[in-house]
């Protein structure tokens, strides 16, 4: 079975938006800065292209990610990514009502309604398989820190202050939370790659 | 003239102190994990211990710091480093008004009580001549930020998450700030030292 991961860009002073959702063109300046182009699935997404260093660790990350697990604010806020995630893989969702304009489970949505975040991860490993299992969006990561569901955990660190905003890991209950590593350090174009393992 | 530099060791969610003044053991691991000892020059504070990585790099910047300035909280709460800052240079105090116990400026400590921040940089770095300023405390680094008078930033990121607390540059004023870099990447034990530059 593979790992569970979950991260984030994320700005010098903490934060993963800054006040008002604002700073995502800076925080994300280091997904179009690049040569290395990589598609993606999504209709409302374009292709982002990243530096050869970023892309260097990120390619292989996304090719062996076989799952995405998010909650149900990423979904609607992204409005399903037009149908697929940009990823081009199975994204699971957690919520506590199935949307009514998808009635079933496809290759591109499952829904998880019951078990809460147990269950969603269960879900999202079983069609992930051998891959990976990406937990994406704050929240979730921090249900999957909470509950000892999470293997590793990744930072891409932004040389930008915000000043305020929507901190990493907002409202953690058990802390502190010690990690192992970095077990790898990439430094891209405006961002440093930073990957942590959780001890267990 | 030497550049102004500033700095903090931070938690991996963006705290340089955790709830309710916490965390500092977790924090400052990196001062005591390793077999390298940097002498300190109060009576109060023991010699810091930390890797051969971390003592590479440190070094030869605590060699080319010239002076510290701090501000009154900082001067205060560690009870004047007991006479003299760890480091063996001269400190400059930014405060409204001169402590009665120090009436007099000496070789470890001096007081600056007019002009506000500009004013206290220019006297700690006509005290470093050709070395460094080394700005300390949160509040003292986001003065000269805002005021455009830092040149370099330096973060030592601790893979820990603190949940809350109190966040590097907290009420920074004019954001976004963007920096150059990191200009240096450094793993020690337990800690991630980055350098930044201040865009001019």
């Amino acid at each position: 079975m593979g790992k569970i991961t979950a991260g984030g860009t994320m700005s010098l002073d903490g934060y993963i938006a800054g006040p008002e959702e604002s700073g995502f063109d800076l925080l994300f300046q280091w997904y179009g800065n690049g040569d290395v182009e990589f598609p993606s699935a999504s209709p409302n997404v374009p292709p982002v292209r990243m530096s050869a260093a970023s892309a260097e660790l990120i390619k292989p990350e996304w090719e062996n990610t076989g799952a995405l697990l998010v909650g149900r604010h990423l979904y609607d806020m992204t409005n399903a990514w037009g149908g697929r995630h940009p990823m081009d893989v199975t994204t699971v969702v957690l919520t506590h009502q199935r949307p009514e304009d998808r009635p079933e489970d496809d290759e591109n949505f499952v829904f998880v309604t019951d078990g809460g975040i147990k269950a969603a991860v269960a879900k999202a490993q079983q069609l992930a398989g051998d891959k990976n299992v990406a937990v994406n969006g704050g929240q979730m990561a921090r249900q999957c820190l909470e509950a000892g569901l999470l293997d590793e955990f990744g930072i891409e660190l932004v040389p930008v202050l915000l000043g305020s905003g929507k901190p990493l890991f907002a409202e953690l209950g058990a802390t502190p939370v010690q990690f192992d590593g970095p077990i790898t350090v990439v430094e891209g174009t405006g961002v440093t790659h930073l990957r942590y393992r959780v001890k267990k």
